[in-house]
């Protein structure tokens, strides 16, 4: 036991400093590896108990959900915004579209929570948010590209995108790891129906508002019916 | 207040039995809204609160969560079945075939809940299954007709439609009410990648047998973390 001395200028705040890094380190991991298993759906408290902290501490250094789904998933966006910047580097317009749903759809499928991370608009994630416009104005392009060169059908949408990514969400979800390689297929089936000339008229799209809507509300908090006990 | 009279031959039975009986149909119809509204994610607890009971009361009845929803269900998996079977009756194997794809797609846009259901195995609910087995059947005999005619492509699976099932049903979940015409878009997308003659090949269909394991382990009691606490 050491000798209680009072200090005249305790080093209280260096360690205090470190040790809070250590801990939002420690927190992140954690939630990247509860939402590549479990989806979106996770609560915060299955991450604060992964991370080894108390959601006292969780809470501490993300507030709210969507701070720290942003801190988690700032690299998978980057590199889905990467998969999109790739695509329009591609001579073949329809090439680059259907490479680019593919890229972004196996990203999906190795991470259950960022097949619903890119169907989720979080708004109070500003960089997330941004990063996600920016990978929306770069899709636009692609998308028109593709149209010009005849391969892809003219009432395509680019809220077609959205919905294939939810479609695939729900493959990849399902299937889970008894069956991973399934979304494939799907979404060869999906890539199949873009082409032109179209097999016939489609259903309209969702009106954008209402799309936006949404991915605001198919925050899995907000469907999810949190249980105070079991969940038999 | 009445006088407490002993009575040497309590009429204690039937009242217990109506009451249980009442409990019953209370359950079941709290279970049928609350699946409705958020899916089978929701917890027995959930049910329990909707119902106005208690938890002990809830699992006297339905001991396991598959109990539940094999009561919940019953009728619309017959209305699945009825499906299967009208589309039979078409004397247009096509127009039967993509009939009963929007058929059953719509009954999983009508009801989240089902919208799992059909794409969730409860081995234990033996009716239920035996119920989706006949269906089955019945479909592996519409996709048959339906390749005969030409306008169903060769490759197409059974397990096809299990596989536009669960797409349906990322999507049913993801737009909800805020864009619930949705589905109809993507659904068509898919039936119309069915046609033949093919755009091209597809990857393999998922194993048989894996896809009926990732339908056990797709259950969303198996994915979902229940939290003891929040899920801000």
């Amino acid at each position: 036991m050491s000798p209680r001395v009072p200090h005249p200028d305790p080093p209280v705040d260096r360690p205090l400093r470190s040790d809070a890094a250590r801990n939002r380190e420690r927190i992140i991991a954690a939630a990247r590896r509860v939402y590549a298993r479990d989806g979106l759906d996770a609560s915060m408290a299955s991450v604060a108990r992964e991370a080894g902290v108390g959601i006292a501490t969780l809470l501490r250094h993300f507030p709210a959900k969507a701070d720290l789904v942003a801190a988690v998933f700032a690299d998978r966006m980057d590199a889905y915004f990467e998969a999109v910047a790739t695509a329009l580097d591609n001579p073949d317009p329809w090439e680059a579209f259907t490479g680019y749903i593919e890229a972004a759809c196996a990203m999906q499928a190795a991470d259950y929570g960022f097949a619903d991370v890119l169907t989720t608009t979080f708004p109070t994630a500003k960089a997330l948010e941004q990063r996600r416009n920016e990978a929306y104005v770069a899709m636009v392009e692609l998308i028109n590209r593709a149209k010009a060169t005849g391969r892809l059908r003219e009432d395509f949408d680019p809220s077609d995108l959205v919905l294939i990514h939810m479609a695939n969400a729900g493959v990849v979800n399902a299937t889970g790891h008894a069956a991973p390689e399934s979304w494939r297929r799907i979404v060869a089936m999906l890539i199949q129906s873009c082409e032109a000339p179209a097999r016939g008229p489609l259903p309209p799209s969702p009106d954008h508002e209402a799309l936006y809507r949404a991915m605001l509300r198919s925050s899995p908090a907000d469907h999810a019916t949190p249980a105070p006990d079991e969940n038999a």
